[in-house]
């Protein structure tokens, strides 16, 4: 397997958030392709497609990381999601309702405590940088995903640290896929070398970790993937 | 022993945070005076004063909460604080020392991963208000702890969430110890029957739970009392 090591150096550390998709592979690495010692957070949160923290693995090894860790977090004790609590994953729907409304499977505040996160990573490395593969266009049902939101998210950021306040740092949400389509991500992605074959961006995977093909997580993936004119390499159940 | 329970009503549902220290639980009983259902919240974060959590219990059932939530969370792995780290505890420091900067104490990003879980949780309860007994005046070395961090967490919390987001809710952190010097929190405390007994706030108990007397929280609390002109009910080490 060609895994490539990143060497200790004079390159700025950061904190990227990982959860094995499309999006934040891609993300992971535009923060490599920038030039930072990329340092990859995934969670554990009680997700039903837990096979994506075996594909964020997969993903930073092929990419190469300084470090990857995986935090232990409990969202089950708040419920009111589809990816945490027993509520069924919609399959089937169009575009337009995809894009309509805020879908059941937003998990409440996650964006916002993954980044609290990944903020005290940052304090514990001196790190300034964090990276995440947020997209306001594909997915705009998503309050968190917001450029409006990411600034607020800074200035919080700034205020909140030790290094904030001392001034010997200013804290940077970086958001390189907000603005591009799905189909300009993979793009972007395949010629900075990332294995669309190994991220998992499926709601609910069979068993094999095979992807549905029917939730909005795929249908979108898989639109992506039809306007770049390029197979998607991921396992998909049945035929497409 | 004296639990009220809490009756099903109109009031408003509110998420407090909890630690089980002298200003969490005087916060916690200011929330129920203001006439809000309380929803505490509490963290096992990997401190090394655990017995805090048990200090939590008792005080949200002595208090009466609607619930009491204790959230796994795993800052160990960042390291970087003397409060979940092998740094030792600083003690004997003098007030101004304590008053100087940022102390070693301080967990990275702590207030605002809080923050962050119980805007979760708010949004879950269809919950509007927060509640965390963070103090400017007599612990300033904390970033997380000033106005300006709490203003701007209040707007990330409006951005990032369904609620903030469709316009019902517009979301407020209630600080409402933040301008009280410790023996004004003790009083009021009092007045609302918080018993202070049941509260730890020791950085470095002993195997009994009984507090140093020495390291900073100690001598802010204990300070606290003198200057209230009351004897602290909480069991302490030898003499004091």
């Amino acid at each position: 397997m060609n895994t490539p090591t990143v060497r200790p150096s004079d390159r700025p550390s950061a904190v990227v958030l990982l959860s094995g998709g499309l999006d934040s592979a891609t993300t992971l690495a535009i923060a490599r392709a920038e030039g930072y010692q990329p340092h990859a957070l995934s969670f554990r949160y009680g997700q039903r497609h837990a096979g994506e923290l075996a594909a964020a693995r997969a993903v930073a090894a092929r990419l190469g990381v300084t470090r990857h860790e995986i935090a232990e977090i409990d969202l089950r004790a708040m419920g009111g999601s589809a990816l945490t609590a027993d509520i069924p994953v919609p399959q089937g729907r169009s575009d337009s309702a995809i894009a309509a409304g805020i879908p059941v499977t937003y998990v409440p505040a996650r964006n916002t405590i993954f980044l609290a996160y990944a903020l005290g990573w940052c304090e514990v490395l001196g790190a300034a940088d964090i990276f995440i593969g947020v997209n306001a266009v594909d997915y705009s049902g998503y309050p968190d995903c917001r450029p409006e939101f990411i600034r607020a998210f800074e200035a919080v950021a700034n205020l909140a640290t030790k290094a904030g306040v001392e001034g010997h740092s200013r804290f940077r949400v970086h958001t390189p896929l907000i603005a591009l389509s799905k189909a300009e991500i993979i793009r972007t992605g395949l010629a900075l070398g990332v294995d669309y074959g190994l991220t998992r961006s499926c709601y609910s995977p069979d068993t094999a970790e095979r992807a549905c093909g029917k939730c909005d997580a795929c249908r979108l993936r898989l639109k992506g993937f039809r306007e770049a004119g390029i197979a998607d390499p991921a396992p998909y159940v049945g035929i497409r």
